[in-house]
């Protein structure tokens, strides 16, 4: 039998039936929004609560909690905030085992929000009931058909999220989604006054389907216990997150969103460094990172041979990568013999950066065989490709060239063609991205290797 | 009659006749490539001089420039290195006022390279000719039909471009140009043998076309007479640079991609500070800065509001906005009353960054009101709106709202839906991005000022 935050989280993320608590036929009402959600992931022991509708989307109505025929692991509860410790209550004596709480005005509001907080938290503990918000928007899990959202993949994969808004809990995924990337899980835990962000890493931490965690956080509730936890997660899991609220303004901000404490810059960055978690500084680097993180091999070490046809780009990437931490690759002669071989004499460099010249956008194969010397040469640790071409099947063919070296890599495209992201290569508009991206990369690796 | 730079560069920038010298039929010729750029853009006066050939692209082919019948005023030159001088000799004869020299293997390569390009300028100064390049893209001009690339705009526009990269001359207007934003003229000029990039200021800085000037530099020949006219002319017009080559590393690749000398970082930060240059660090930034100034009005001061549907990104934004050298405004009373009057009172704030709550993705009047009040609140001089809907005619609105009030606006959509800039709004895809932004431009609005 599972133990631990494993068997008191499983059941909530793999509900054998789901109530919508406040679901009505009302305009911009939110639990239908909850409700299409989860039709439109093929979830079927839904029931709705509410006190007059009979039918919403097309899915019976009861009055109360208590009414509900089936098992219920799982409540959404989007009822207006005087109802809420009424239906806690219920929902406590039915069994339900863990409750979303999309209602606001709760803790954010103040004092009397956070005695709120504690009643409903007791009401809840009476029945072994677990709260996830108030403020929230609680929980995406594929596997199961779970949904905080509308519009969200049907498709699981090995990417858990913990966020502290409920917008980015859905437009974070949804952007990734788009470059191929699939989540495990999602919980958006809002004010958290029951559940936390620690619990749900520890849960993500044990969790079979999750091999990496990426997270928005606005402060958590015990800085010791999430410490120790992604320390030792970390060096499993890649953990990547991005802190807001770390300016006065910004802290003030969190506080009236989710009445998060966000504690200073100086502490956040001390504990990024001893935890190992990757510290992403915007919504754009941390899905950089992502990318980086789920599509490449582990590097061997920090040398990058930048492989270009355009000279400029190959140039500013050459400075990004050194700012980034990473060294350019001194490359052998044997090496360098073999780039000569195939590239014209003039326009042209093979010294790291390699400049394939102006006309390699209409010559694949000189990138083809770069790729191929420079994955033979053991002197070079990653390699970040420049180009741009109007063939139809370039990125395709560089790809697949990638694929046959095992090193990771980062495709920085001209703005000329659609390239997508593959096993062993993500796709960056710019070279100072892509940098920072295998920067990122090669420091994890670092730390996971104890240096 | 013009005088100085003006009367020498205009001829070159609008010429009467343009030769295309070494086009051929074969395949991957550059000439052809070039000259295909001319006919796309509807350049009518062309000629091609080729030994052997008879016909490209169906444009007669003269076996010598001197057989041309009509004036040429730019000659693109993309013949082997070894003709280059006779050539160039040719031209010189003939009054050609500018080659563009596409062929590389000149001072790029060493010394021997660099005596054959003090040979050519020899040849060029003795009949008033002016050389561009080599090792270059050459020149984009759409009043006068002259281009570099194919598949750049036909209209023009207000920004100049200088272009140590050919590649980044033509891709980064492209990107530039999908948001909207139009060329007055941009120049590739490789190894500088003879016209170099303070020249190209210079001139840019005189042409009454020119409302601003962005640049890619990998160092420049005249760093003293660079400061003088960057100094006097970033008071009129802006000027964008991102510097390649700023690392050991970079330099060296620089030095090998176009035989440019980059200087050091320091140095490069001092002049930067000293001549009101904005300086971007990488391609993606000089976009975004350049998005800002040309849409956005002069703000009258640092001072931020922040109007956002999800809570998490306005927490982040606040966060960006301190970091990039903003102030958070402190809104009135009447103001905030007056969105208080429009947006429900729970899961909201009216306190800066303004919240508008889960269901602003359905009520884009929630924005619009909230935009007018903050609009007439004296105490607030740029806005940052950050929203996402469903609704297909929301970014539009917002939009209209926007060009209502005469602030500098940024607008980060949530990947919801697409929106383009419009006069007074610039869009990005980030809070960090558009924060940085903004502060590139409170900040040379000062420098403006003498402040």
């Amino acid at each position: 039998m599972k133990q631990g935050i494993l068997a008191e989280l499983e059941p909530i993320f793999y509900p054998r039936g789901v109530a919508v608590v406040g679901a009505s036929n009302r305009e911009g009402n939110f639990g239908r929004f909850f409700l299409d959600g989860f039709v439109q992931m093929g979830f079927e022991r839904l029931y709705v609560v509410h006190p007059s509708e009979k039918e919403v989307l097309g899915i019976n109505v009861y009055p109360r909690v208590k009414d509900i025929p089936g098992e219920v692991d799982l409540a959404v509860v989007v009822s207006p905030v005087d109802t809420v410790p009424g239906i806690v209550g219920e929902c406590a004596e039915k069994g339900v085992k863990g409750l979303v709480i999309f209602t606001a005005g709760f803790g954010e509001k103040g004092d009397e929000g956070r005695k709120l907080e504690r009643e409903i938290v007791d009401i809840a503990h009476r029945g072994h009931t677990r709260i996830i918000g108030p403020n929230c928007q609680g929980i995406y899990c594929p596997a199961s058909r779970v949904t905080h959202f509308t519009g969200l993949s049907r498709e699981s994969g090995t990417v858990a999220m913990i966020s502290h808004s409920g917008s980015l809990s859905a437009v974070l995924p949804m952007t990734a989604m788009a470059q191929g990337i699939r989540f495990s899980k999602v919980v958006s835990s809002g004010n958290e006054c029951d559940l936390n962000a620690v619990d749900f890493l520890e849960y993500f931490g044990q969790d079979p389907e999750t091999k990496m965690i990426i997270a928005y956080l606005e402060g958590v509730k015990d800085g010791r216990r999430f410490c120790q936890l992604a320390r030792s997660i970390s060096k499993e899991k890649p953990i990547i997150v991005w802190k807001g609220g770390s300016t006065d303004r910004g802290a003030r901000a969190a506080a009236s969103h989710t009445g998060a404490l966000s504690g200073s810059n100086q502490v956040w960055r001390a504990l990024f460094t001893q935890t190992g978690i990757i510290s992403a500084q915007s919504a754009e680097e941390l899905l950089d990172y992502l990318q980086a993180f789920y599509y490449l091999p582990v590097p061997e070490g920090k040398r990058v041979a930048i492989v270009s046809g355009p000279g400029g780009p190959a140039v500013a990437a050459s400075d990004a990568c050194i700012e980034a931490g990473l060294e350019l690759a001194e490359l052998t002669e044997h090496t360098r013999r073999k780039i000569a071989e195939v590239i014209p004499p003039v326009g042209t460099s093979t010294d790291n950066p390699i400049d394939l010249g102006m006309g390699s956008g209409f010559a694949p194969q000189w990138y083809l065989d770069s790729i191929k010397a420079l994955g033979e040469d053991k002197g070079v640790d990653l390699l970040l490709i420049i180009g741009g071409s109007w063939l139809p099947d370039f990125g395709d063919k560089v790809a697949e060239a990638v694929k046959g070296v095992n090193k990771p890599a980062a495709f920085i495209g001209m703005g000329l063609m659609p390239i997508a992201p593959a096993k062993g290569m993500a796709v960056y508009p710019d070279g100072r991205r892509a940098a920072m991206a295998l920067g990122r990369l090669v420091e994890h690796t670092r730390y996971r290797a104890g240096c």
